[in-house]
This record gives structure tokens, sequence and C-alpha cells, in this order.
């Protein structure tokens, strides 16, 4: 189980993932179960493969979106929610799987990647794979109404992430383009998971609703975050090298806000930084971005989407999950504190 | 549209796939203002790439198989049989261009593949993108029971798929193992096309079972067939390199043949070519599989799947998909004799 065994805190402002996710230790447990009962499903040859894959999932934030969107208060977590859950996280670790071939990278979490451990080749077909053992999951409900909903979402990662892709080394990029490529890759499956989870956990389709709008803005805001990490994060916090969406030519928003800010000479070399024309330097454009405000402006981005995440919240506090949800945003807000140290 | 226009022959053997799907133009047709109509639904940015993607389709083998299976002799093509259609060449397609990533290929049908043309680490994303709209056309439907077996195929496929490539350049395989392989990854698609396509097309229970099994054997024939062109076809025919798997270490049915027919000190020779330790004599090892009769006992192979194929047909002569259907073998068989001239 991949969820660290905490006390509950009382604390109102939970500073990390695992004290608000403590309270979901029974889901996340039967989420695991259920996990390893798929593999099953998988022909001999592949199981370890997925295995492999499952046991790296990380902090199953989106599982949490699920189980807390569809939250009765209930101690036996709800056998539906459980395999929706494990839909929404199957089709994140497709997607990480197939992320890892494209960008070569070595490790996640501390381990080798799919793509180093079986060749790109067949890592390549374990996130098909794993794909479609999420859709053929999500046709188990009754209707048809799930699978509608994750084959949807999936179309629009891809499409976020191709966007993303083809862009790489290119560095005429507004902030419409970078919040439209986060929209559409990470914001859409948090969204769908509190979406999912809201549904089939019987409540209101006005709170559906508004769950929807609280994951999607959720989404951005951890995106933006993650982006913001790649710069001021500790490399033993976040599990991997610093820096490299800079070096690869990936144009997030740090490296907007600071183009933004710099006088032209000065923008002109970072942009042949950005296009590998000259060699970039690091630790320089990090010092510059703290020197010239970049972080603050950035965090205040991630302020902004937690605040519209929460008022989505707000016409329906008095049930049980919307203020577990909100939790999140505090937690959000915790980590970004967290970085700047 | 892919499909040449051709007119309808009355022969009782029609020697090549177009000449039975003459009689399938509406319905390939409507397929294809459906497709066109799909893109629509990606992203701008992508719209492009998959319609690059769709255009290369080739014979349409797949969609074929739903319209014949579900054939009413009605002049108007059913929506349900183009949506079911739509989705299976989605996912073949989706298939084909992961495919291409994996093998390097540099052609497909006479064009570049969607990896040269768009890059490998695009067109994993987008294959991605077909096959996830493949499974959101599968739940338009009003049952998850066209989900349900799409997502579940193609798992399969790509499990047939990722054996196949840990198998590249071992020579211990046997004909159970060849034979596993080309059921997961060819014929899984063929079966599943002409289960949709009975069940869509309403007939009873009986006969879409049977078309299944139906489906089954005649796509392991026609994998067979496509191993055995590997070596014996004509490249202006078959519009790729001949001699490939071999290269490329893959052991397929013509191979495994020469190497049970092979004296022991030749067949060590062989294997030494396989795994790259010697360099290929593919000339010469076409002759030597005429001279050994490798081509008549694979071609041999092929005839025993298409009389399986038939006689799961049997009980339902007098249903119109049964006796379209059974065309096909007739169609395969016209293409084996065709190898060897």
């Amino acid at each position: 189980m991949s969820v660290t065994p905490i006390s509950q805190s009382n604390s109102s402002a939970p500073s990390d993932f695992a004290t608000v996710f403590a309270r979901l230790k029974p889901q996340m447990a039967a989420l695991d179960v259920f996990l390893r009962g798929q593999l099953a499903a998988f022909e001999p040859e592949i199981r370890g493969m997925a295995d492999y894959c499952i046991d790296t999932s990380g902090k199953r934030i989106r599982p949490a979106l699920v189980f807390l969107s569809g939250w009765n208060g209930g101690e036996t977590p709800s056998p539906e929610l459980v395999r929706v859950a494990a839909v929404v996280e199957l089709v994140h670790l497709a997607t990480l799987v197939h992320d890892d071939i494209m960008d070569e990278s070595e490790l996640r979490r501390g381990r080798r990647t799919a793509s180093r451990q079986y060749g790109p080749e067949a890592a390549v077909l374990l996130g098909d794979a794993l794909f479609a053992h999420a859709l053929h999951l999500a046709s188990q409900f009754p209707t048809t109404e799930v699978c509608h909903a994750v084959s949807d979402s999936t179309r629009k990662v891809c499409a976020g992430e191709i966007v993303q892709t083809l862009r790489r080394g290119t560095t005429d990029i507004t902030r419409a383009d970078y919040f439209r490529v986060i929209d559409l890759k990470t914001a859409e499956l948090f969204r769908i998971s509190c979406f999912l989870g809201g549904k089939l956990g019987g409540f209101p389709d006005a709170f559906v609703e508004a769950a929807s709008r609280f994951g999607r803005h959720l989404g951005i805001a951890y995106q933006i975050y993650d982006d913001l990490a790649d710069f001021f994060g500790q490399e033993k916090n976040i599990g991997k090298t610093l820096g490299t969406d800079l070096q690869s030519g990936k144009v997030t928003l740090p490296l907007l806000v600071l183009m933004e800010l710099l006088p032209e000479d000065e923008r002109a070399l970072l942009v042949e930084e950005i296009l590998h024309r000259r060699e970039v330097d690091l630790p320089g454009r990090i010092r510059q971005m703290g020197e010239m405000g970049v972080f603050k402006r950035v965090a205040a981005e991630v302020e902004a989407e937690l605040a519209q995440a929460e008022a989505a919240l707000v016409p329906h506090g008095e049930l049980p999950p919307a203020w577990l949800l909100r939790q999140l945003c505090d937690v959000l807000r915790a980590q970004v504190g967290g970085l700047q140290a």
C-alpha cells in the first residue's frame, strides 16, 4: 500500500497529502487489493510488468479525489468507488508509462521506469494494455456513462500531451497556450475523478458539477505547483532531477513569467538557452527567478486556482465531501510554501 | 475511400479483397464519411495527424468483417454497424501507429509512417488518442457490451504484441508459442469484428458465436499468409520490404518450419543468422524454403485454418452473412496461391 500509515491529524491545515489520505486508509487498502486482483486478467508474460507499474503508483491523488468526492461517511468503501478509482489510476499509470518513454526518463519515484526496465517497445504496449484494462473495468458499470467519460477524458489528456510535445523547443508560447495544455493534460483527469466520485456517491447533480469544477481548478493548481517544483523543489523530496523542463526545452509558467520580466536583450539569451543554442545555466536562472519575483508570481497563480476550486464548493458546504476536498487546497498551499524554504 | 471501385464479379472464387468489398461500397463510403466526421472531436493541433492516419487505413478488412457479419441485404448501411466498424478500424489504426514506432518502419502502404511524419513521441500519443476515441465511440451504444468487448480485445492484442516483442531474437519458440501470439495479436480483432457485426445485425446467438469462430480462424489464416508473404511476396504487391521478419529476429511460421526441417548443423547456422551473429542470406533462405517444401507446409496451415473457419459457418448456410463471409476464405486461398508465382 502506498499511503504512509500516520495518525490522523486534527490540524485545520494539513501539510501533506498523506495526512488527508490517512482518512482514506480503508479505501486505499481496498483499491490496492482490487488492483492486485486485476493482474490475473493480464496474460502471464505481462502480469509482472503490469504489477511493476501498479507498484510505482505514487501518491494516488486521483483515486483520493474519487473517494473524497463520493464520501458518504461510511467505513466500508463502496465497491463502485473502488472500481472507478482503479479506472482513473490505471489511465494515469498508462500515461506515466508512455510519458517516461518520451522523456527517456531513468527513474520514477526512485525506481527504474518501465521503459528502462523492459525497453521502450514493450513499454508502449504495456501502457496500451493498462489503458485497455482501465476501459474494460469502466465497461463493467451498469451504464455506459463511466466508459463515455473516461474515454473522452483520456483523449483530451493525450491531446494535451501531444500539443506539449509539438511545442518543445519553441518559445513563442503565451500564458493561454500554457493553461490550455495543463487543462487538458492534468486538470481533465482530476476533474473526471471528482465527477465520477460524486456521481457514483449518489450526490445531486449540482454537487457533481461543483466537484468537477473543483477538480479542474485543483488540477491546474497542482500542475503549476509541479512546474514550480521543477525549479524550486528539493530533489530528495520530489524524487526527480531538477530543471528537467528547462533542459528539455519545455516552457512552463516559471519560464514564461521570467521571459515576461526580462529586458529584451536578456530575454533573447534565455531563448537561446531554451533552444539549446547556449548552455543552460540552471542555478543562475533559479537565482534570477527568486530575485525578480517569479516564484511569488507563479505561487499567486496557484493561489488563484485554489480560490476558484474552493469557491466552487461554497454552495455545498454542508456535504461531507465538500470540506474534505477543501483540505486538499490547504495541502497544496503548504507544499507551495515548502518550496521556497 | 480506400476500396477500388470495380464492377461486381459473379465468379465463385473472387481473387482479391476488392472484389468482395465492392459489394460493400455503400457501407465503406458511409464509414469514410463517419470517420471524417469524427476528426472534429480531436483538438485542432492533432486533427491533421488523426486525418493522416485514417487516410492510410488500407484494406479495411475488419470493418468489412463487421458489415458482412451483420449483413441484412439492405442497401442503406445501418448506423450502428457503421459506428462499430469505425471502432474496430480505429483500434486497428492505433495499433499500426504504435507498431510502426517499434519497428522503426519508414513506410506503410507507400506513405511515411506517422512515427516518421510526426516523430515517435507524438506517434505514441496519437495512437493513444485514436484508441481513446475508439472507446468513446464504443460507449455511445445503449449498453456497455461494445465497450466491454472492444477493451478486452484490445488488451489481448497488446498482450500478443508484447509477447512477440519480448521474444524477438530468441529462437527456442514452438509452434504453440507462434499460434498463441497470432491468436492474440491478429485473430482477436478479426473475431470481435465478426462478433459485433453479427450481434448488432440482430442475428441469433448461435450465429454470432459461429461468426466469432469464423473470424478467429480467418484471422489466424490471414496472419500466417502475411508471414508467408514476408518471404514469398512481391514487394510491389505487398507494399513493404521483404524479409523484414528474419532481419529483425522475428521467428514466424516459415522460419519455424525451416528450422524443423534442417539437419542440426544447418539449423545452428540459421539460428546464428536470426541472432544476428551471422549475416542474413535472405535469397538463399527463400530458395531453401522453396526446395525443402516450407512454402507448401505453411500454405497447408493456412488451409487448415480456412477449413475450420468455413466449418463454423456450415450450420448457418441459409443466412446471407454466411456465404458472404465464406467468400473471404476463397480470396485468401487465391492470395496464397498468388505468392509462389
